[in-house]
């Protein structure tokens, strides 16, 4: 395993992890830019620009592009989410040239018009069928709720009267000050030659414009610390989200704080399963930890009956008083962190894996970190590291959104 | 890496795949019995079965089992199919005598009557959950009518009624006949020491009591070629499968029938992907080669709305008489290549991937495949091999099944 790292004259970073023993390589192009970053006018518009991305440049059609990637056997797709959209696909060496040259030339899409008209109805059509989620809808609202004047309360899909509202020029703005050169790290991890990389990405992407790039609203955000409730007769069961704040991305409590989200709410074995879930008081129950950039938040949420709601949420908060209060046990810290090595551990098996994690934490820390270096630092942590989150970060500071049949619940 | 195969004195079979390199393992225990094994009275068992396994034993409660994989970080789960029950754990390599100790234990379970009772309800439900997904339900119903006297009809989950009026003792008789050792092979891949694997399961499953066992029926089926329609007022889409005859497990032509599926039915870049699914004619397509012992089939798919279904069966119909014709293009066969060789490698990287991957192939052919062998097999298909395939299995003899809002299809 040995990282390579390095900067085309334009901005644009890269970054490699090269293991010789693989038999894949995995490439991803790392644009930061995600809903964070949009006014209330273009709402939607950087995952809409994911979308129109696939849909085809000077040089490809969007069958094409369907094409090109089927033709080298690629497993490719993409994500946006608050802070970041990705491009990636997972190849076998051979076809290193031309995965390449896929990923570049779509990410200077030619955003054309018809195509644009077209899409609109496909992300207007995503945003129904996520709204018709009930976990996914109490979910967006509840970072609403909690992210009130902080940009990570917008959502990434936007709305359907915002995306309505949206036109190609606009995009077209959004794309030229967001998808510069300096704002883009491509990044390869698996069996693939560095210089051949550099060398493939800098012909690609070397006359790629340059601009200044940057992020508006990096501060913390603690929540309102209040109670919302979302009455829909439709829905079936109650789901119940309660955000708490965390430590951010580039934070050197982070590992305490997913050892202490696993310990209270991992979907087996903790401590919300055993309270919710095992005796069947709630369909589901967890906790998770999210970092971003400035700021990080604790994510609990459970479903279940309307009329076990109220009580069910009674039990979420004497858990979390309870652990505030107390600290969670050393063995429930050592259950987390074998865990968490288990899963830091396989996830880091394929060339998939390390290009997500070797993106991302060059994203928030500027550094690299190898699965050695994520081990490591999970087993540093102690009852006096995770007690240091609780006393900044107060887990039982929550705010609480409902949605489902309930009017209102206590 | 190294594999090693050994048997214990009472018939149990140990496989290893060791790669120094790995920084996990994968166990899997592997009971060579499924829906196909079942009579009709007992009709859903071997799914139920694999349920109550994790139900606990005479030194386990079912909270126990959930601890003690939990505290080692475990990722586990099981399966049912109708011909394997298959039950797994990913793993540190540390942890592995407790891995072996867990699995090993939790396969000579207690089955209590009170946990039987209670997990009755369990099943009854997760039938109800399945019916109510039309495509499954869809899917279900065609390999019954596809499976008409032949054992791999019968329904994995089995219906309501046979489940509530299956009997402890049923169970534990079924139980006592397929979960002996000669019927069971524990797999094991990553990073493990072969001879310490071998002494921890012969200690853990040394006892467990031997006896014939065997499989009734393996035989090859070739479907009745006639339509069923399924009238479902309740269902918004027509969802339409079509299953047609192809070689089994054991077969050489296997790599060239999966090769043939994939061309005409990947769900990117294939010939059902062009013609139904990226006009917006079908909301899905897709085919794809199920491999049994004794037979095999194709199993071709889609759904959309109803007023469009006859139309579309029309146009699959189309496809696959002229792929019967003139065969698919050496393009198609490229493309379908590079696509097999990126995911047999993509699979192959982790030991999960390749606990499963020996697991089965032993069953089937009983014999060693490595990541190599496979990807030279599908490197060997030809335009020819292909043509074998059809040859033998005429992919344009499809049985039909719709289920949805119609209550005709033509």
């Amino acid at each position: 395993m040995q990282f390579q790292h390095s900067t085309l004259p334009n901005g644009l970073r890269l970054l490699g992890e090269i293991s010789p023993s693989a038999r894949s390589v995995a490439i991803g192009f790392f644009v930061r830019t995600g809903s964070r970053d949009e006014s209330p006018e273009v709402s939607g518009v950087t995952h809409f620009l994911e979308h129109m991305v696939f849909k085809g440049t000077p040089r490809r059609s969007a069958l094409d592009v369907n094409r090109d990637f089927d033709r080298i056997g690629a497993s490719y797709n993409a994500f946006t989410s608050e802070e970041n959209t990705v491009f990636y696909a997972a190849i076998l060496p051979e076809y290193l040239p031309q995965a390449v040259d896929i990923l570049a030339d779509i990410l200077r899409p030619s955003l054309r018009v018809e195509d644009f008209d077209m899409e609109k109805n496909v992300i207007i059509e995503e945003i129904g069928m996520y709204e018709d989620q009930p976990g996914w809808s109490a979910y967006d609202n509840a970072k609403k709720h909690y992210f009130v004047n902080h940009p990570l309360g917008n959502s990434i899909l936007g709305t359907a009267d915002s995306i309505r509202a949206l036109t190609r020029d606009q995009m077209h703005e959004y794309f030229s000050r967001r998808y510069v050169a300096q704002n883009i790290t491509a990044v390869a991890a698996g069996n693939f030659n560095w210089d051949h990389f550099v060398n493939l990405v800098g012909k690609a992407c070397g006359q790629w414009p340059t601009g200044p790039v940057g992020r508006q609203g990096v501060k913390p955000a603690t929540g309102p610390n209040t109670i919302q409730t979302i009455a829909k007769d439709k829905v079936v069961q109650e789901h119940v989200v309660m955000i708490a704040p965390a430590p951010a991305a580039d934070s050197p409590l982070r590992h305490a704080a997913d050892t202490l989200a696993l310990a209270i709410g991992d979907d087996s074995g903790s401590r919300l399963y055993w309270e919710l879930v095992d005796p069947g008081r709630a369909e589901s129950a967890d906790m998770s930890f999210h970092e971003y950039e400035g700021t990080g938040s604790f994510y609990a949420s459970f479903s279940c009956e309307p009329d076990q709601a109220s009580e069910n949420l009674g039990i979420v908060r004497r858990v979390l008083n309870d652990v505030q209060k107390k600290n969670i046990t050393a063995e429930e810290i050592q259950q987390a962190k074998s865990k968490i090595g288990s899963r830091v551990v396989r996830a880091g098996e394929r060339p998939m894996g390390r290009m997500q994690a070797v993106g991302m934490s060059w994203t928030y820390l500027g550094q690299y970190r190898s699965v050695d270096d994520e081990l490591q630092a999970f087993d540093a942590v102690t009852l006096d590291s995770v007690r240091d989150v609780m006393n900044q970060f107060p887990i039982d500071r929550i705010t609480t959104l409902a949605l489902g049949p309930l009017t209102k619940i206590v």
